[in-house]
């Protein structure tokens, strides 16, 4: 399960129910004009139209996706923050991702971004803080009261020197980890086994503590935290009784996960995508001994080859 | 090709020879006894007579590999650069890896650790540095200006909460800076992708700089400065007519590294251990199409199987 927030949900939403993978799209929300939609109006129209598209989809669900507090005016989230309470939906964006934002934020607003959004009332337990890399002492325990959610992504914020998530200090006064690989642009592989350990390795090295950040939070932020910040507890994120059987099969006879004295720390520090076997999505086996049962990996493969001579060739004009 | 610095270098040097890889054997000295050897002289004649019994060995060499300053005195090191300038040989050393350890060098000998190796005549072209987190800038310039390399080892420092090597300003200084994975008390997979990875995208959140630690400079780091590291250059390191055909091929043709825009940057930031289709040492075709050929693979995980168990049942007494 993940989620997803760029232009155009829509067509993600297509291709995703085509893949059989359970995701949240996002309702994107910014300021300024794009392909996918002119202004506002026409941001939260759409996003509402595609969130009635799927209100009744057993893997597809939205959240609201304002891009981040210096591209969406304090008129653009009030709108949101509307609706957003009246369907108890989360709200994903990016928030303190960097120093400059947040100087910005201070520059333009007169308050650091957290506590603009504050004013405005998103900071609740719908807020789904992506990055999350400036953090003050009283604003950890901001947003521990208002039972918002962090999503740390480790790989992104070392790759744009972003700055570090304070996550261990986030982690101790209670505040509800995920774990996110960004997108493309920052994270060359959306990998969650390697984002796990990226979280757990720069975990202990930003608290000074090889204790700190272990391998079962790690897991748990790539896991049950990340279903939390969702609205998805009771459905994913954790094989219980009740809940849908998304699971994966992971091939520890390899002589890189042998032998095995702990498993969750085998895991997290020395499994790699590779040994994903299988993977169910709600029952459906769609990995099923590394081979795509829906999905066409050679014909993928070709069409990332196309592109490549189509954006190669539009580069030489 | 790697350089191993632990007890036992005689059976490591078998094990390796059988495996046809290429590796530098660490003679190793510390002033405490151990199964291997019971006191520094003890240390010293067994490394030596190691570095006799490999002198003419195609793929095998030696280094001295003094643990640490704070576990070998001036007497010993004394001694053992009197043999290493005699034989011109590298010495592995960890040094500077924890603020606590440099501390405790200043206390016990009223300077910082590398002062003390300088004034003992090891601060040259042969030393190699290993982690070296806490550097001050006359530091770096004192190291760039001996011609030492350092070795930093990304995954090991923040799994050990150890502190950051400042690899952009090394690099920046003129030091020859190599890659490490240290062994695997700290670092689950001994893997030189990921190693490589995690020193580009560590080095631009230390540097705070996105430019910082290229993927050219990662790949070096891993390759050719390993080689220099090692007084290796001129026979591997980098594929030139009059080295050895030590050579990896790495499968691109996988979802996950398509399409290829810039090889280099694909192999760093997205390529994994699982893509290695072949490797050859000294010509020599060691892994086929995924498979080993000299080593057996099922063997090892069943070794691995069976020290688990005997592991488990002594910890059960």
């Amino acid at each position: 399960c993940f989620s997803d927030m760029y232009f155009f949900p829509d067509e993600t939403a297509e291709v995703v129910d085509h893949a059989h993978l359970r995701a949240v799209l996002g309702m994107i929300l910014i300021d300024f004009p794009s392909a996918w939609a002119g202004d506002p109006d026409d941001y939260l129209h759409k996003g509402l139209a595609l969130h009635d598209h799927l209100k009744d989809h057993a893997l597809l669900s939205t959240a609201f996706a304002p891009h981040a507090p210096y591209s969406v005016s304090d008129d653009s989230f009030s709108r949101m923050a509307v609706y957003a309470a009246e369907l108890d939906l989360p709200v994903h964006m990016h928030v303190h991702e960097t120093r400059d934002e947040v100087n910005q934020g201070v520059a333009e607003h007169g308050k650091r971004p957290l506590a603009r959004l504050d004013e405005l009332g998103l900071l609740n337990p719908n807020l789904i803080a992506v990055h999350m890399t400036q953090l003050e002492d009283e604003e950890i325990a901001a947003v521990a009261e208002a039972g918002a959610s962090v999503v740390h992504c480790p790989r992104s914020n070392m790759k744009l020197a972003s700055g570090t998530c304070p996550v261990q200090r986030l982690l101790d006064a209670g505040v509800n980890v995920a774990l996110g690989t960004d997108g493309a642009a920052s994270n060359n592989t959306l990998d969650m086994l390697a984002e796990m350990r990226a979280a757990a390795l720069l975990g202990k090295l930003v608290a000074d503590d090889a204790a700190a950040v272990t391998a079962e939070q790690a897991l748990a932020m790539a896991t049950l935290n990340g279903a939390r910040a969702l609205g998805l507890a009771e459905e994913t994120g954790s094989l219980a009784v009740g809940k849908w059987a998304d699971m994966q099969a992971i091939d520890f006879d390899r002589p890189e996960t042998q032998p095995v004295y702990h498993p969750i720390s085998q895991l997290v520090y020395a499994a790699d995508r590779a040994q994903i076997s299988d993977v169910w999505v709600a029952g459906r086996h769609v990995l099923k001994e590394r081979m795509l049962t829906i999905l066409d990996e050679s014909g993928i493969r070709d069409r990332a080859r196309q592109w490549h001579a189509k954006l190669a060739k539009h580069n030489q004009n």
